[in-house]
């Protein structure tokens, strides 16, 4: 079987494994504070060009349930788009640190915007909440976005700082989900670097698992407001490694060469050319993505046709009876040979 | 510097390294359903004896903080040993959970028993609470031990089934915290198996990250009462990695060739040896362990020449202005040079 | 100042104050094990025809959470109409114990339905989370509905048996608020009685803050499989009262002469002519509400005017610049006087 | 049966009801909006002689769960004597808030001492704590004790000075549970004022269940660093009643005419007269009590003497098989009868 069904059916990148190998019998003092974390984190700053304060963390749940722990008060809530990660795959994570997701949708906007969270919704809501405070309900006290979101989309640079400047006008911290960090940065519609990451957010974090680590997060708080004993905040949510050092590795791997966006450069041509194979057959999307997600509406037929050639594929969301949103990921391990079988398989379906 | 200080300052065994290497551009489905996995909780099954439900975390506050979560209801509490690693090296991971962590003391036992919780200890506490019930204190609704104990101590058989039948008795769940199991197993002065784990808890962890993994930890529901919806729960807890066969790996690999307990085997000579060598010079322990960890009693003179030799341990405990319990532990990867370099320290001390 | 804004504005039937001054210097057993607690329970199972388990609690935010926390796993959320309390009101109360409120909306249908969950709402959501389960997702793990709806709207007997079937297929438990449910039962539209409470729910409560109770609710398990602890996990919320009697010397008081009907009965017809009064002055409403609570849209200077004669309302929602949906309760203190001068000014306004 | 098993076995002061019924018909706004909690509140600042934050919830785990979610950080755990209300009789209320309660004991020290926090019983816990800080365990974020204590032993001015000055220098908050604070300033050993616990407290409530109201404590911030969006976290705990008129009722009734001590004030020489029958047979106590409570330790065959002549109490300890200390409560409704029937029977015991 091909598998195109997510971003993370691999390993890692040979790099990682070389150095787990050279250094295996090293032996480092445990929870991060080996010198190969604190290289990883020097690779960071300097791509964010800012002393940001790097936490390494073993997944993406776990990274934002954690960093809401720590930045929430018990009666504070978190504002998330309607299709925000935490808001629908995380089984309650969030609520299970006690606190509710705020999820605000946007109205009437075209379907390519549907899974981000649009600066004048965020706003109209900020203002209804606050002026003034409404004490029946959850209050805000953080806002959270991916980048890219959940169905592939891409915020600008112009959303980011509008965004930036709502939270900054409510003293409300603004956290982002870099779990697919890496494919933005390659895809040709982005205009966000590590450094605008660094600038706008009050915490951001840089994906390994999905980008090329065997697993791992960085944690990056721009703003030293919001990290106050974080380590032992980690600790409490039970995620802190005694081999901190193995996460260290690899993110110092992946920040060496500029590997994070090298190796997970083809990943856009490769969704490219998948969107373009879908399209020439006349199939429409529910989102024209431009990072390592596609999602093309295939009818049950057709969806059985590329099954039935070796290829597996998530269904996103079913639209009724005939036909459903499927999703397409490429990655860092992507192959031409992987590429081309479905090319194929879309061309005579 | 020569580590002492704990059993987790190198990497892995190297047989894991080189099935992480064969098996990189493998693609597997995600989230412990892969064939990795599959077949590790089938090596594990046969281990046991028995078919019992293997789920794999990341860590041991991760195991402990989710399987207390799945288990207790939320007027509940867990009576654990005031050592437990629950009770007092976890940043109170369980009571975020909402759990009280019930610790009892054995009263006056020697010292090689304080670490443990004793069956008769166990037994009077629950015949207070329960006769009748005290519903103004937090309900015990599960009993956490772990073998060795954080102590390096062990129990018995005999203890471990009395323990068993005292739980039974009440109705209340037996888990048992496995982080350090190989090096229960390879003492001499054990006599618990596997087999015996799976047939007289209701929940054990089998312990990789001190134990030769990078890091892992093989849950196994041994009672088919109390694993419902696990995977779930663990998902609830930030504790799922999206390429679940990382961890499948390495437990496939560490019960193959018997490599679990053959790669740990000389970490118990070693102790002996370091053990030994303290004795001669006339030093004291706060327990007399048979496992990995061994715990003696320094001056600050002794302690400080021990550093001055490049070789680090940890505090366990200050006694006095003058005297501290030390730790010194040995590892799958402990060597002989090392061991030497200690004995001499500890000849000239 | 006239309130009309709520139904808790005044203190509770005499003939509760009367029954706390007679008892005041008996002495009773604290934490509801009094008699008088005892008596009022066994009104109310006579009023459900069935051995209900009671328990007194305060308020209603208390009584949703509480019970939540007895009957839901910890990856498990509760099913809530969007518009439902636990939902909007409760700053975040249900999600504090760690639960996802799942708010299903009904889609397109009339505005007098959009506070409920209809059954089609629910089955269908169920049938799609459950075949095949999706683990990603929080688990459905109890059903929240309210009688009369937080916009006075009522559920048919019908739909009520329709969703305690959709409940029992899933083995949900179907957990019913009614803190109103005295404004349900003297409605002329409602045709559900407490015995079918007792026989189509799990759980419901008998609401007393705002039905003639200086404060507390009746907490009704009518299944037992989800009373177990019930009570430590009462208290494990904070919400056992001392001086237990206290509450139960009011539902005693409610449950005796039909007091907590009788009491209750004229906020029908003054709500009724509210309404009247209203639609007279071809005043439009968010909801044709049969109970206690009227939603009128008015202009901005139809509130002022409103505001100007010294009758208080609440502000439902915001509609747009220039209009809102205002909220206007009567209850079992409402006066004629006080109708009167609403309906007075209503007509010049 | 004459009840000594608690103090609060009655409902409430007269003055108390008479205001109820007099001011039942009158409207008020909801939620501690309106003017008698106003009024109460103005009353207590002026005991205080400080402008305190005073907020009125239910009952007295309520007020702990309330305040200490209120002012902990997740990682963070609360400092309590182990005899503390907290620690024992909460059902891990506080647990369930997340919280770890740290509990000290004092080591060797005399009966009497046992259910305080001495001073250099805290100031070593927390310089060992954070010299340097151990990340490993709960970091202690306040410090809880009650005045008087679980066993009715009373701080001297000395010592709370002493205890906060150390809270100072570790900028932890010092919490001070008053329960039965009545109690404690009608007693002749007592030599701390309101005005001392405003001055010398971050945080500290006023009992009202225990000392004269039906229900109701008055929370107290001394210090506004910690009651930020207080009320929110009031109503996430399911903390507030909707006619939170009827709790300032009674505290504005309670500081009035100075009846929160006056009302009080005979419980002291009762309590006396109890301790001088006891002492007068030769019996000893677990602890010498200057307050309301007495706990005296009767053998068995005493035990069911006193029972016998138709009086109840509380056992507060099995000491062995023949021993146990019991409680012998007084309180504001105590009456010459009742004293009189006691010391009658411990007379012929």
């Amino acid at each position: 079987m091909i598998r195109f069904e997510n971003d993370y059916a691999e390993g890692c990148i040979d790099e990682i494994l070389e150095k787990l190998v050279a250094t295996n019998y090293e032996q480092t003092a445990g929870y991060r504070v080996d010198d190969y974390c604190k290289s990883a984190a020097k690779k960071i700053q300097d791509y964010c060009n800012k002393d940001v304060d790097v936490h390494f963390l073993v997944g993406g749940t776990q990274a934002n349930m954690t960093v809401l722990d720590a930045i929430l008060r018990p009666h504070q809530g978190v504002i998330s788009p309607v299709l925000g990660h935490i808001n629908v795959h995380e089984v309650g994570a969030i609520e299970g640190r006690g606190h509710k997701v705020i999820a605000l949708s946007n109205g009437d906007v075209k379907a390519d915007e549907e899974s981000k969270l649009l600066p004048e919704t965020l706003e109209s809501y900020l203002d209804d909440f606050f002026n003034p405070l409404d004490w029946h309900k959850v209050q805000p006290g953080a806002v959270y976005i991916s980048h890219p979101t959940e169905r592939g989309a891409l915020y600008s640079k112009d959303e980011l700082i509008k965004i930036k400047s709502i939270c900054d006008k409510f003293e409300i911290p603004l956290f982002l989900d870099g779990a697919r960090l890496a494919y933005a940065l390659v895809s040709e519609e982005n205009d966000i670097t590590m450094e605008d990451l660094a600038k706008y957010t009050d915490i951001f974090y840089i994906g390994g698992t999905k980008c090329g680590a065997l697993f791992g997060e960085a944690i990056c708080f721009t703003n030293d407001k919001y990290n106050k004993d974080f380590h032992c905040i980690t600790k409490h949510n039970g995620a802190v490694i005694a081999k901190g050092r193995i996460i260290g590795i690899q993110f110092d791997v992946l920040f060496t060469d500029n590997n994070y966006i090298e190796k997970a450069r083809k990943s856009y041509p490769y969704a490219m050319r998948i969107k373009e194979a879908f399209k020439k057959k006349g199939i429409e999307f529910i989102v024209d993505s431009y990072t390592n997600q596609q999602f093309p509406i295939l009818t049950n037929q057709q969806k059985d046709f590329i099954e039935s050639q070796g290829i597996s594929f998530n269904v996103e969301k079913k639209l009724d009876e005939n036909r459903a949103a499927l999703r397409f990921c490429t990655n860092w391990a992507s192959s031409e040979e992987s590429i081309k079988a479905l090319e194929k398989a879309i061309g005579v379906m």
